[in-house]
C-alpha cells in the first residue's frame, strides 16, 4: 500500500534524462543479478518501496527478510534479477530509501528498548519534524521500529500550544476543540503542573510536557494523581530528548516520549548493492 | 527560482484536510506577526523556500539575512505578518525546510573550513545520497554552505564504477563514454594507483578514489605525477569521510572530497517560530 | 487555505482546449461585471473557492457575504469584474462548487437545527461517503453548515467494524489499537447493548450504533448508564438517518448522529451568474 | 479506458497516511474474499473503475455483471479476493464510485423510460452541472443509463447564451461561430419562438428552449414547422426539468431534454461490501 | 487562459537542478532588461505563454504586439525587465514556445492566403498530428494564423474512418453516432463519390475526402450537387496537402482543407533574446 | 526506462472524455489485430514509447524491429493485438510519437552520414531548441539517430554566452565556473579566434563558434593549433547549420556540429496503422 506515484517521481528525480553511463556502456539486453546487503546491524525498513522501484523498471526483486527484521552487518536483504540498466538505475533511489527508513527504524527501536528496560508500558514516537515530502514514509519507518506514529498532520489531532493559548485559555480552547470534533483527540501543551491539571480537568485527552526535566515531569504526574486525574489523561514528554536522556524520562511516569530527532536527525544505515 | 509546485505539496502533506486546531480556536480574520529564530549558531539556508510558503498562504514574509549567512543562536532570520491561521499552517513545513537545509549548509561549511585550513584549493561536495524528493534542495543547501554540487543525477556526468568495469575495461569504457557525449565529464572509480593512471591516460576527467586511506591517496597522486598526468585529471576521494577524517584527506593531495554524510545523515538546525 | 492546484484542475476539466464560444464571439479585451445570485434560500458555502477561480483567470471577485451566512433567494453573494472571457470561463466551475458546497451546508444546517430542537448538546456529522476527489471540500461544507467533520480518512481514527471483529474480538481489537497509537480515537461498531458495554469497558472512545431504531439506541444508552460507563464514551448513531428520522434519534440519548446522505445525496443549491 | 491516475488519487485521498485500523488489527498476509452487493434495484455503473482500485492494491476483482445491467436489491455485482488490508482500503472509494455512478445511471434510465413512453425518438441528457473533478465519470454514467452525453466541456460545442447575445445578435453570433469552426455544433439559447426561428434560419444546429412550459415549447415547434425549418434543427428543452415534469416535455415535440439534476443532485445507490 | 501548470513544467524541464551558469556567474540581485526580436518575417504567436514564464520567475514582460500580428524581421515583440538570472532561465523555454507557435501560425496563414486567393470561402485546418503534450498550443497557434481548429481530440467529433466502416456500414455507423449524441458533428471518410453521397444522405455533417486528386474532389462535389445534397454537408479534403498543392484543392470545390503538416512538420520561426 | 506518467498524459490529452466514435460504433469486447507500417524510408524511433501506450490500454504490442533500425517504405515495425477500442484510442498518440522521433532520428542520421563522409571523427548534436515538454524524447531520438545529446538542460553544463560575458570576462567567467563545480564541463561562446584561444587558455573544455563561416572556423582551429591548445579543447560549431552546409563545416576542423534544426524543425516520418 505504497504511494507508487511518489516512488516513480524519485526515479525520475535521479535521472531526468536517463542514465548516460549505462546507456553508453551497457547493452540494452544485458541481464544481471544483484543483492542488497547491509553494512551494519540494523532494523531493516524500506524493502517494500525498494522492491517497487526495481519492479517498475522491469526487474524482479525479492525481499529475503521482512521490513522490521533485525539483521546483522553483511546480511542480504533483497535479491534482484533483470536488465542491468534497470538494476543500476533503481540502485541509488532504492538504497536511499532503505538507508533512511532503516536509519529511522533502527533509532526508534533503540529508543524503545531503552524505554522498555525502565518502563515496558511507555512508548516512543516521532513528531512532525519529518523530511518534507516523506512524512508518510518517515512515520511508517518509525512504526516499523516499534514506535507510535503520533499525529500525521495538522488534520488528525488537536494540539493546543502556547501560540493558541495566547488567544484563548486552556478551558475555553478545549471546549472549542471538543465542539469542533469528538472524533479527534485533544492534546494540550502544559508549562506547569497546574496547566496539566487544568487541561485534564477540562477534558483533554493528552497533555504535552515540553522541555521539562524528568524531575519536573514526576512532579506533574504526582499532581495529576493527587487531583484524581491521572487515569483520564495520557502524558507525553518532549523537548530535545536524546538517546542519552530517554531512559530518565521513561522512569518519570510519562506514557509517551516524543523525539523529534528520530526523523529530523537521521543517520542513514549503510547498505550497498552488489552485482552477483 | 524555486520549485513552487513541490513546495505547495509540502503544505498539503502537512494538512491534507486543514489545520483543525486553528480552525477550531482562531478566528479567520485574526492577524498576527511572528519571527523565526535560530536556537544554535549555523549557516542559514532555506529562507527563500520558507518565505514562499508563508506568501502562498497570504502572509508577508521577510528574510532579515540572506541564505548563506553565518548567524548565532537566537538570531531572527525571518519576520512574518498575516492571518494567524496562515502563519501557523506554514510554520512546521517552513521550519522543517530551514532546519534541514541549514543543517546541510552548516555541516558543509564546517567540512570546507577544515579542508581549507589544510589545503585552500581543495573542495568538498555531497553525493547522490540525498533525501528522496529533495535532491535539488539538498544540493542547493550544500552549495550555500560552500560546497560543490557534484553530479545532480545519472543524467549529467559519466561515473564508471566497478559494476560497469565488470562489463568493459577502463579504456574501452572511457572511449564509449567520450563517443556518447563530449558535453559531460567522465569520472572513473579507481581501486589502485594503476587504475588511476590508466583512467587518466584514457582521458577521464576525474578519478574517484573510494575507500582509500589518506596514505594510499598520496601514493596515487604521486603515481599520477610520475606519469605526467596529474594536471590532466581531477582527483576525488570518497568513502565514509567524516568530520574527523576530512582534514587528513585534505592533506593527501586530492582535489575534491565527497562526503555522503553531508546529505544522508543530516542533523537539522534547531529553529523556532515565535508569535510576537 | 484552499487547494489551489485542485481548483485549477477543475478549470481545465471544463475547457481542456479553451472556451470556443467566447473565443469566437467575444473580443479578448472586452471587460464586464457580473454577480452571483442565489435562486433559493440557503447556507452559502464555496465562496472562497469560487473567488479563487475568477482571480486565477485575471478577474476580481468579491464575496459580499461570508461562507456560512444564511441568505435568502435572490441574494447577491459575489460580485466579479474583469475580462468577459475570464468571467464566462470560470462561471460553471464556480457555480458547481458553490452549488454543491451550499447544498451540503444547507442540508447539514437543517439537520443540526432539527437535532438541536430536541437535544442542543447533540451534533450531526457526515461520513466518508463523499464525492471522490472532493473529500476536503465536502467536509468543509458540512462544518460550515454547523456539523462536525467526522474522520477525514482511514488515517485519522480507528473504526473497528464487523469485518475487523470477525478477525479479533472487541477487547483485543481495542487493545491493539491503543498499542498502535494513543493519538487517535478508537470507535467500535456495536450491534447490541452488550457490545457497547464491552467496547466502553475496553476503553473505546466512541461507540457506533449502526442501523438501530431510536428505541434500541435508548436501551443501549441505559445499559451504558447502568454499567457506569456512559461518561466514558461518545455514542454515535448511523444508518440511513434521514431528515425525517433525525429528530427521533436526537431524542434517543446519542451524542452524534452521522448521516451519509449529507454528502452522498446532495441537492445542489441553485445559483446563477448574471452579467450586470 | 479509465483514468488510472485519477483513480489512484482517490485511494490516497482516503488514506494519506495509511489505514491505521487495518494496520493495527489485521496481519499483512491475511487474505480474504469479499462481494459487493446492491441494497436496492438499480442500473449498475462504476464497476470498471472499482475493479481497478482493488487490482491496483494487489487484489483480484471480477465484475459479475456488466456496467449498465439492471440489477435487483441484493445482487452481487463484484467478487474480490486478496489481502484483507487491500480489500478494506479500496472498499470505501470503490463503493463511493459505484454508488454515485449507479445513482446517475439509474436516474437517467428512469428519465429515459418516462420519455420513451411518450416519445421513443426523444432523448435525455445531463448538463455541465457535474461534480468538480468527476466530469468524465458523471457523463459516462449518464451514457450507461441510456442518456446522451451533451457537451463535455466548453471546448466541444458552441452554446450561444444570453450573455453572448448581449454582445452580438443571433445571426452574427452564428456566423462567427461557423467561421471559427465547422467541426463543432452550434446551439443557440432561444427565449421565444421568434428567436428559435431566427437561430434555425441562421444555421444553428440546435436550439435551446430554457425554462419554457411544455405548451410554449409546442408553440415554438409549430413556429419552426411553419417556417419550414423543423428538420434543420434539433430542439433541446431545459430548465429544472424533474422526474415529474419530464414526460410532459417529452410530449411537447422536443428532441432532447437536458436535466441538470441528473448530475447535480445525485442520490447514491446503496451498495455494500461483505467479507465472505 | 493559459495552462499555467504545464508552462511551469516547461521551466523545470529546462533546469531540473537550476541554471548552473547563471548561479556561478551572475549575482542574484543583478537586474537587467531584454528584448525578444524576430529574425524573420512571421505571424507572431506564443507571446501570452512566454510572458507568463518570465512573470512566474519574477520579471516583468510586456508584449509590444499582439499574438497574430504580422511582423517583419528584426521586430521587437516583447520587452522584459527583472533579475538577470530569471531572464536567462526563462529565455530558452520562452523562445521555444514563440518559435514553434509562430512557425505554426505563419505556415497556417500562408496556406490560408493561398486558399483565399482561389476561394475566399474555403478554410484551412490542422489535424490531430500535433506534438504530444502540445495539442492545445498547436491548435491555438493554427487559429491565431487564421485556421480552424478541427477536432481537438477523440472526444469532440465523430470521425468514421475505414477502420470503423470495416465493422459497420456508413448508414448504420451514422445512425449509431446520431443516437449516441446529437451534440457532436459526424464526419465520414469517403473513398469515392458514391461513399460521399451515401454519407450525406445518411445525415453526416461532414465528409472527408482523403488522398483524392483535386479532379476527383471536383467529381465528388458534382455528384453531391447532382444528388441535391451539396448544401447539407461540409466537404473536407486531406492527405499530404502541401503548400504547393493547396491552391489546387482550394479550387476543387471543397470547403475545408486539412493539412497535417501544419503541426507535424513545423519550421520554428527564428527569434532571439538580447540583453539591452 | 520511459517516463510512463508523461506517456499516459498524452493518451488523455487525445481523449479527455473518451473516444466517442469507438464507443458509439465498436462493441467493447471486439478484438482486432493491427500493424504499424512506415510509408517512407527512415531510421525508426519511438517504438518503446508507442508499445507502452497500447499496453497501458490493455493491448499487446510487439516491435518487429529495434529503435534505430534503418527501414524502408512499407515496413511493418510493430504488430498489435487487443480490444479494437484500445487499439484505435492509442493509435494517434503512438503514431505522433513514432513520427516525430523517427523524423528526428532520420534527420540526425542523414547529417551524421554527411559529416562522417568528410570527417569520421566529427559528431552531430541537437541543441536545447526542443519541443516544450519533449526534451528527453527529442534528445533520445537524436541519440538513436547517431547524434550526441548535447547538454540536456541548464543544469548539466556551463555555457558562457555573450550575455554572461557582458557581465564578466572570459577568464573570470571560466574561473568562477570551475570554482562552482569540477563535475560539469565548461563551454565558452567565442566570437573570434582570439576569444577561442583565450577560452582554451583559461581552461574551458569546449568552445562554441557561433555563426562563423567554415573558413573562419578553419582559421580559429589554426589559431588554437598555433597556440598549442588544440588538444585541450573541443570545438563546436553552430548557427543555422543545414543539411546543405553541414559537410562544409565537417571539413573545417570542428569536432562537433550542433544543429538546432534537428529538433526545432522536424519533419515527421509518415507512419500509419492498419487493422489486419
Amino acid at each position: 500500500m505504497i504511494d507508487t506515484g511518489k516512488l516513480i517521481e524519485f526515479l525520475y528525480e535521479d535521472a531526468p534524462f536517463g542514465d548516460i553511463t549505462s546507456e553508453a556502456l551497457i547493452p540494452a539486453d544485458l541481464c544481471t543479478s544483484a543483492a542488497i546487503r547491509t553494512k551494519e546491524p540494523c532494523i531493516i525498513a524500506g524493502l517494500e518501496e525498494a522492491a517497487f522501484l526495481f519492479t517498475h523498471l522491469g526487474a524482479v526483486a525479492d525481499a529475503t527478510v521482512e521490513d522490521g527484521a533485525r539483521v546483522g552487518a553483511g546480511s542480504v536483504v533483497m535479491t534482484i534479477a533483470g536488465p542491468a540498466r534497470a538494476v543500476l538505475r533503481a540502485e541509488r533511489p532504492a538504497l536511499n530509501l532503505i538507508g533512511r527508513m532503516s536509519g529511522i527504524a533502527t533509532a526508534t527501536r533503540a529508543a524503545v528498548d531503552r524505554v522498555h528496560a525502565v518502563n515496558p508500558a511507555a512508548s516512543v514516537t516521532p513528531t512532525r519534524k519529518t523530511c518534507p515530502g516523506l512524512r508518510a514514509l518517515d512515520k511508517k519507518a518509525a512504526v516499523i521500529g516499534g514506535g507510535e506514529p503520533h499525529r500525521f498532520s495538522l488534520s488528525d489531532m488537536f494540539l493546543i500550544k502556547d501560540n493558541h493559548r495566547a488567544i484563548v485559555g486552556i478551558e475555553e480552547a478545549v471546549r472549542r476543540a471538543k465542539a469542533f470534533s469528538c472524533y479527534h483527540k485533544i492534546e494540550v501543551e502544559a508549562e506547569s503542573a497546574e496547566d496539566a491539571v487544568l487541561a485534564a480537568r477540562a477534558g483533554a485527552d493528552l497533555v504535552l510536557l515540553d522541555n521539562m526535566t524528568p524531575e519536573k515531569v514526576s512532579e506533574t504526574v504526582s499532581a495529576l494523581v493527587a487531583a484524581g486525574l491521572r487515569d483520564r489523561i495520557v502524558i507525553e514528554v518532549s523537548g530535545r530528548v536524546t538517546a542519552e536522556t530517554v531512559a530518565a524520562y521513561a522512569g518519570s511516569g510519562a506514557d509517551v516520549i516524543s523525539m523529534g530527532a528520530l526523523t529530523h536527525t537521521v543517520r542513514n544505515i549503510d547498505v550497498g548493492l552488489d552485482i552477483t
